[in-house]
């Protein structure tokens, strides 16, 4: 038997405990919580054959009530002796994607993002905020087969663009690769089709957090979004954290979002406040460029739930779904390259060279942070991926 | 023994053997082909557990030299005796949904369409097609989970709407509910992210054909689709046929698309003829509204699967990509109600009555027909559902 040693103001301390899928060597991949610098094997340490599986999505289709005592009992035995066999050093551990995923959206909730984009993609367009935005959370299905866990690399895509002086369009690499932080939420629980989730209900349908980099060509996507909405030029890869925070651990971050103005419909009614405080930052090849803030989202994840399912659309287990890009007032919070740079024209300084878009062999890694119990803070692991050159295609 | 009586003119000859996903009283699904009004076990047919699966995936997954292998078993075996055990009169069977849907996604291939919309959604706009519309085969994903197998009943959605006279959005069913009248492609095996289906390759990706009905509610969808595209206004519910009719079976079936000008770039250039001589019939009620014509498709099923994963987007066994409405050129073969009826302008008549968008306890029923070898004709199973009230929801 052993003890994990925590330091007082270690993010993975017993009050945030998140999930994720690891293995050690060659052996099959399960599931784990983060202690310290430890990771603790749960069908070990509960002797509960849920946790010896590849993905978190049986222990999560167990329901709210499954979690709520899980959790509990994680928090009462790191809190004693630990078998040994039990622990393993963060370092020794690989970790792997922690959610089967089932279907995937992606929306579009921070207002200045959605504003910012307006004004750079819709130049001519007086409004940069679409008519329907302040009504509903606007959103769109991504595809699920490209999310990839935190650390895999990302291929640069080849796609169409047409520059606005280009005559026909051109194929090749996209020269504007960009990055989306947001953070992602997993459905633990779903609904039959035509059952809906009201936001009252989203508590006990979610089950946790991960960070979510919705890498985006914006040049394929420029050229392609009229009228269907955004798809090459995102459907090559997202990455997400390995650690799924718990919403249960998120207890102390919720605050009030901002003030909704017109006030939503009915269905979209939030009496709990249901923003999170999460602080997110952005790092290019090790340098800070932004420190995006969860709490100014317009849209709650309660209510995005609430309107994707409003119309008998069913959700499953394994459900993900992730709030936009998340971008506050000013400029150093913004979760876009395109918006940090005002579409190339702006450029940051990365590592003392000046920077725009992606280069081949830049680096990206998102961490984040939000209150949790008696004063602690909880990290949120982070999501990080390499750009590689794109592939030779005619 | 048994022989299975096949008469001449049968849509289910041994040209056909299309495969279907059936249970009889409680036992559990499996796999089967029909042949005449009878369905053929085939797990006791070849003795192969693969097709003792509730899904056709793990056969799918086998790869174009087994589907070819098994195809050229399955003719010779039902060409004799076939065990007792494995007939069972059409009737006597449950129909389920041929394959559990990885990643679901929906273009926008038919010319006719895409004009009559753009002039139906963007009156204002001189040119009906999008810049892009001939470059690139538009396309976005949908909802994996909402796909149902004909004969489910479809909950008329609630939503978001706002017509032009409306100062705010309301809240609820949608009043413009309607159908789509597509083809659904099944992708037999899948590709690793980074790797691309080439177009001369997609014979040997896509496993078989279903029909598919993409049910739409056009006043939610007209409300929310910029800029992000259709989300709830199609998410609710799209209907497939139960019986997949192999790729393999089509051979006689292809042709050649239309003329495409301009030419598209190369990853999209095609040699083989891959349009699909499919003649589509729409019923209402019972009377034919509609024949859509798949040869009319300017973008072929080869051409889709190439343009969504040339940006090395992966793609998985299961997954289902469908053509979006087939329309021809004529008012008779347009393959949606809106474009049908010109946006409700124009009534058509169903059964004596003067029609515009679906009235709950209405049922749509497309089938489809399509030459295939030895001069036979195949069918496609029927695409049907029938709309129920809406919920209440505040």
């Amino acid at each position: 038997m052993t003890t994990v040693p925590v330091p007082a103001d270690s993010l993975y301390g017993v009050t945030n405990l998140p999930y994720g899928v690891f293995s050690v060597g060659e052996s099959a991949p399960r599931v784990g919580t983060r202690l310290g610098d430890s990771v603790i094997d749960l069908a070990v340490l509960l002797g509960d054959e849920v946790f010896a599986r590849p993905s978190l999505n049986a222990f999560m289709a167990q329901g709210y009530d499954r979690w709520v005592a899980v959790r509990r009992q994680i928090t009462e035995r790191v809190a004693g002796d630990i078998p040994d066999e039990a622990v393993h050093p963060l370092d020794d551990v690989t970790l792997h994607l922690p959610v089967e995923v089932a279907d995937y959206v992606d929306f579009y909730a921070s207002e200045h993002h959605a504003a910012n984009l307006g004004r750079l993609f819709r130049p001519d367009n007086p409004e940069p905020l679409m008519p329907n935005w302040k009504h509903l959370p606007v959103g769109y299905h991504g595809r699920a087969s490209s999310i990839v866990v935190s650390g895999t690399d990302i291929v640069r895509p080849n796609g169409q663009r047409k520059g606005k002086d280009d005559a026909v369009p051109v194929f090749g690499p996209s020269v504007r690769l960009d990055i989306e932080a947001e953070l992602g939420f997993l459905v633990g629980t779903g609904t039959a089709m035509g059952d809906t989730v009201p936001v009252e209900d989203a508590d006990r349908s979610i089950f946790g957090v991960v960070l979510f980099n919705d890498w985006s060509a914006r040049d394929i996507q420029a050229w392609e979004y009229v009228p269907l909405g955004p798809n090459l030029g995102k459907s090559f890869a997202s990455t997400i954290s390995p650690w799924v925070v718990p919403l249960l651990a998120l207890e102390q971050a919720r605050v009030a979002t901002p003030v909704q103005d017109p006030e939503p419909l009915p269905y979209l009614a939030m009496e709990a406040p249901w923003g999170l405080d999460v602080d997110l930052s952005v790092r290019w090849n090790g340098s800070e460029v932004s420190r995006p803030p969860y709490r100014e989202m317009y849209w709650s994840p309660a209510q995005m739930l609430a309107h994707v399912t409003v119309n008998g659309a069913p959700s499953r287990t394994g459900d993900v779904f992730a709030s936009g890009t998340i971008s506050g007032p000013e400029r150093n919070t913004r979760g876009a390259f395109i918006e940090l740079t005002w579409g190339g024209a702006e450029p940051v300084s990365v590592g003392g060279e000046q920077r725009t878009f992606l280069e081949d062999g830049d680096e990206v890694t998102i961490t984040a942070s939000a209150p949790g119990a008696g004063g602690t803070r909880l990290g949120f692991g982070e999501a990080t991926g390499r750009i590689l050159p794109a592939v030779h295609a005619s």
